[in-house]
């Protein structure tokens, strides 16, 4: 609302739809705050509303943004999983806890899905919700001409990373992220930068020699105990991204949180994970932080918030293109990947279109890893949507962080459907 | 060199290299004329070259436009094919003219890529010769690492009847051709769209209204006789683009003259042909024209030439970015046509680096066509690498237009093959 | 029926259903002949049934041959066309004759998918009837569990004259045609050998000295000629197989006549086809036999069919296994050809399971041609399925013999369908 | 040999070759004992040669079967890797162990495939060694026109188990393993049977009955306890292959403690491993029984080995046609796993040639697990042919049983490498 609230081309109404009310109203607070701020150029409203139907009757934008069950069923995603030694520094995308987070989220994408196409077929829904790939995949298996895509920052973090990095190889001033050029490919949280460039200048060479001296992957033990005493959780230097580097010639473009949960090979133990200067997120501070309702500090400034959401609708709307990473079914942009599978790649928004650019190809091997994380995806939605038990538990045990017995995976998949059960209405 | 007089940021010398000569020399003073005309706003100089490798020395951008042996060799192509009954209204593509011009060419072009890869392996290199799709992907054959692409302006004379139909159909002023928004896929000369939208309409249902007027596709031989009478060889209604859409609900994006050449429906006879509105340039107009030397009218104003050529180097450069149509080798930017075949597609130009963009898939029937088109391009190449007398008459008896006998096409073949003979060293 | 009567180790009942009731019981009337031969050591009965529900009912295999529409409906498939220029020396599997027939088969054959399933679900279906691709593969769009597949004996002629060939240069008897060992792959009716052998000897170098002979491929006009005098209208000297070895590298495995009709060089004029002794069978022929209904001379001798279909049913039931060739849709075994398109190639024949074998590639260009082919069939089935006329003539126009233009091909189409109206339900 | 010496009617001579020539001899007075055995019908003969080029001669079949480097380098395979937590029962196909044997195999198999292709280009190849699949395709990477194939055993002994289960579902005697009838597909020793019947019944819902019995899977730690302290390491009781047959629906067509080492699952410690009843070989246990020399009982009797060897030479001679499980180049037979990559599936051998079975495709998950595994196998190939240690350290850290830390991963390999550098030129 930042960005709507400094864009002066726009105009309309934001409806906002909570299924706790008082969520929504909140909200409409801190829009109103946010509109009617000094700096804002906009004439937009906001309102809350009672129902989604009252949401999107005739809506051109539908974004969605959601909590999947209540909050403490977190604890099934990652504390369960964590007394069977599966740790997970996030646990919402991908692993035991991204698993079950899709077996709840998915009924209801699908249920939005329908209402979409009855109250507003030609709007673009853009979704926010984790797990991302498998939110936006479930928005196509229910209703395929849906106009669906995901969106997600980490790309940005990967940008702003190099832009540091720049400041330093060539003596200058951190360039705006924006100025970083990549080619991207993936799926979304393990997305790879296949090419990257600032002012024609090709970076990968940079990083291969940045990344040449072993003090580069010293040991961040530290660095990591001081995080988590800060309760810096998001932090990290990036060591994961370029381990990638090292391994397969591509860097990591996600979070290295994100990055090392979709191999075995930093999540052994809690100190291998610190030892990267990574932090696992506690499941308690996760809690009290979201029940939290919005707020805004009265006389804080209007900053945008680096989010390209805004700019997105413009180049729909036609006001302008835009060439932006983008979570979309795989037609052939990412042609080593499976085809149907949702992929992040980047994509040029035009009015009423969005049409991906090709990407380069990764590594073999790393595509082949990459490729099964989508088929656990594909098989985790197919589960979700048939409410199969069986699976779903196959999905699990295939995925790269479920390194343990099938008796102990069985036994945890079953304390981990018990506990979200209210939540899990076809699991039953 | 218009668009370079008109261009005031870019600077540099234009070298001008010519078998014959006098030719290169007639092109430096039409340059000169050009660049000292008081509307010229470049510092870019002109002067001819003895030899190749003269001219490519430290290039940035090379242009290749050639006429591949003499131009009495257009005979071979057109007239003795003519004999057996198989009418080629330009024979420089596809067709048994488009395979001899083929064979003739691409000894030359390899030639050109060694080139090219010893003097200035990191030069952009333009293709404007025909046939297109073998001349560019005969480049990349010699040598994978070439940076090189073909360009042709058949889309934007599409863009430009479209623009008329806007006018019609919007009762406004045609607009000009780079807002009518397409996608486009397909092998060159043998492109279509299979989207086209215009300010938010997509115009797709109104061509589909004008054409199911009975009198849209009615008989244009006196059309035809007209434009014979006139030697106005290049103009045609459009209408076997439209035949393509009634047919499979994608708009042929070349000139009918060209759309015409790759299926036998359209060039049974002469009057068929005419009945489209289109005429075949005659041969003897052919060498007529082409034996003048390059001229310029003293006085005459300096205006954009239409091409895109100069937009695509600024964008090469980093000075700006440009979606354009390219032939390139299909990385799966075409997921429906042979991975390798040079497609022709939109791509973003950027700095040092041209990104195809995804295009839609063609109507499968419509698909399998042009695959096989493509397929008969592949082989044409691969038989004029090889010198393979053998291979290039199974090319020219798989392709589309050849519907004689095989002991016809055996002895057209043994005197097109003896009429050029010159300038075929590998298959005498 | 002679099969059946020669082999002791099946038993059963034979029930024949013919929408014409005296065809079925004519058929009894020789059936009975067979059986009761002396030299019969069947137990086999056979009997006429008044319905397809009473044939059906708890068979364990289902046999279907038929004429779809009336037999005088082969003068739309084959007059028609004639008189727009474009012959047919068959009709019935491809060019505009083929998909007429289809369109008038499909319905039927959708029919006796669904009447199959619902009363004897687990039968094998062996279809001989033509278009053998689309009739195979309307059970499999019908009904995707049925197990169907479609046999053919154009491979056994190849056999034969390769045994006469083998005859000649080994100066032997002829073999056994099951003796020549083949590898074959493409669709019915237009399948290539794409290897060869006889008790070790590889026969492809043989076929290459034979017609390296100029005097192989010379004129066989009055051959033709004494053909159609003597009404031989299917004999043939496989010159045109041996033209596709000439100019692929591998031999046609069907009959010259079916062969000439998928390509555009063997049908410009009768006197071409003459050229290579093939002739096309007249309509009237066609009539007069079909018309007449089957009968047995009394006293002839008890002779094996040269049929595998019987073999087929045995392995099928376990008693033994074979290699044979048969139209399957393509799981795999052509990995060149598209998928899901039925293909003939060989397969081994186990109890209730066919497995194919993995066929080798054809040449890249003859591949396409092939494959365009499947894709045409595959589009005149859902015009079919849909009753589509737009379809359908799209496949019309896009099938190789059509050589004729976009006007006249539209004027043919409709007479074509107006003559058959009655057979053509879905398409008034 | 003792198949061989059974066999009356193959004829010829035994050349023995081994870097070893004791090794060599005691095998030959191995073969004569079994040539002039009573009961051989053989007049075969076998000599010791003293090159591999005498061996190799004129030979119309050559077998290969080597142990790559010293025994006591399975050290380096299996007990480094376990001292990092790393447990492999056999650790000579894939993990760790199956990589370092890879690279010291691949050198050796090189050459032994450029001296055939001297020696006796027509000869057909034989492989025994593991990695069964790498040693299979290094062959064909070194020499494309070869004509290798590998063969093992282990499909036999599922069917072998299943035809004890057979006996017991049925009250039977336990059939012959020939008449279960099997569809696999996979790679070597993670091979799965996707169809399985006797006598025509569908065996799989009688394995799904079974297993459903909350018995069958209980705890086997016992049986594994017994069967150490017996050192009966190779027996088990198929309790993973029917693991995979509950989660996939398909039946492990392998020993189980092959089965163990391709996921994650069953490896975590020893005693989940014991848990399903199965053991790992000591690597004491396996220096002592390899060192070893071949030696026969006087006096036993000569018996078929149950391997299919010198059956496969005579179908390959034209004996016979057998279909025969056969690990060969992927060239479509099992279309779900990589174009290229070595597989198993069955084959039809006839004279001089093997033409693969399509096999039917796996679960898509278990596709995508067993592809990243063929992938895995040709990453390690590609790195021993080009001796490159970051890339064979990119296959070992891909490698599913590889779950420790990047860091220790490297340490391990780097140890492994050291230890075995003897039979690592390439890597020194």
């Amino acid at each position: 609302m930042s960005d709507l609230a400094l864009c002066a081309d726009l105009a309309g109404e934001v409806r906002l739809f909570d299924i706790d009310v008082r969520a929504a109203e909140a909200n409409v607070a801190v829009g109103n705050a946010l509109f009617s701020h000094p700096d804002a150029r906009t004439s937009f409203r906001v309102r809350a509303v009672r129902s989604a139907q009252e949401a999107l009757e005739g809506s051109d934008f539908v974004v969605l943004s959601i909590e999947p069950g209540s909050i403490t069923m977190r604890y099934a995603d990652l504390e369960i999983p964590r007394r069977y030694g599966i740790l997970q520094p996030v646990g919402d995308t991908t692993g035991p806890g991204g698993i079950l987070r899709a077996l709840r989220a998915v009924p209801i994408y699908e249920d939005y899905a329908h209402q979409i196409m009855t109250a507003c077929p030609r709007a673009w829904v853009i979704n926010y919700t984790n797990p991302m790939t498998i939110c936006t995949a479930s928005l196509y298996a229910a209703e395929p001409g849906i106009k669906a895509f995901g969106c997600c920052h980490e790309v940005f973090g990967t940008q702003e990373r190099l832009a540091d990095w720049v400041g330093r190889w060539f003596k200058t001033e951190p360039p705006d992220r924006r100025f970083l050029r990549l080619d991207i490919t993936g799926v979304n949280h393990f997305t790879f930068a296949t090419a990257a460039s600032w002012d024609g200048h090709d970076l990968f060479p940079r990083i291969r020699d940045m990344i040449a001296d072993p003090a580069f992957f010293a040991d961040r033990s530290e660095t990591a105990a001081r995080r988590r005493a800060e309760e810096k959780w998001f932090e990290n230097d990036g060591l994961i991204a370029c381990d990638f580097f090292a391994r397969f010639g591509v860097l990591g473009a996600a979070g290295d949180r994100h990055l090392a949960e979709f191999v075995p090979w930093y999540l052994t133990s809690e100190e291998n994970l610190h030892r990267w200067g990574v932090t696992r997120t506690p499941y308690e501070w996760r809690v009290a932080r979201l029940s939290r309702l919005s707020r805004r500090e009265p006389g804080a400034p209007l900053t945008p918030s680096g989010e390209e959401g805004v700019q997105q609708m413009r180049a729909l709307l036609g006001d302008d293109s835009l060439v932006a990473n983008v979570n979309l079914p795989n037609r052939g942009q990412a042609p080593d990947l499976p085809p149907g599978a949702v992929v992040e790649t980047y994509a040029r928004f035009e009015r009423d279109e969005i049409r991906p650019l090709l990407s380069r190809p990764l590594p073999p091997l790393l595509a082949s890893i990459v490729s099964h994380v989508a088929k656990v995806q594909q098989t985790t939605l197919e589960a979700a949507r048939l409410g199969d038990r069986e699976m779903a538990f196959q999905a699990l045990i295939a995925d790269p962080l479920v390194r343990i017995s099938t008796d102990d995976a069985r036994r945890m998949f079953a304390e981990m459907l018990d506990h979200a059960r209210e939540a899990l209405p076809r699991f039953r």
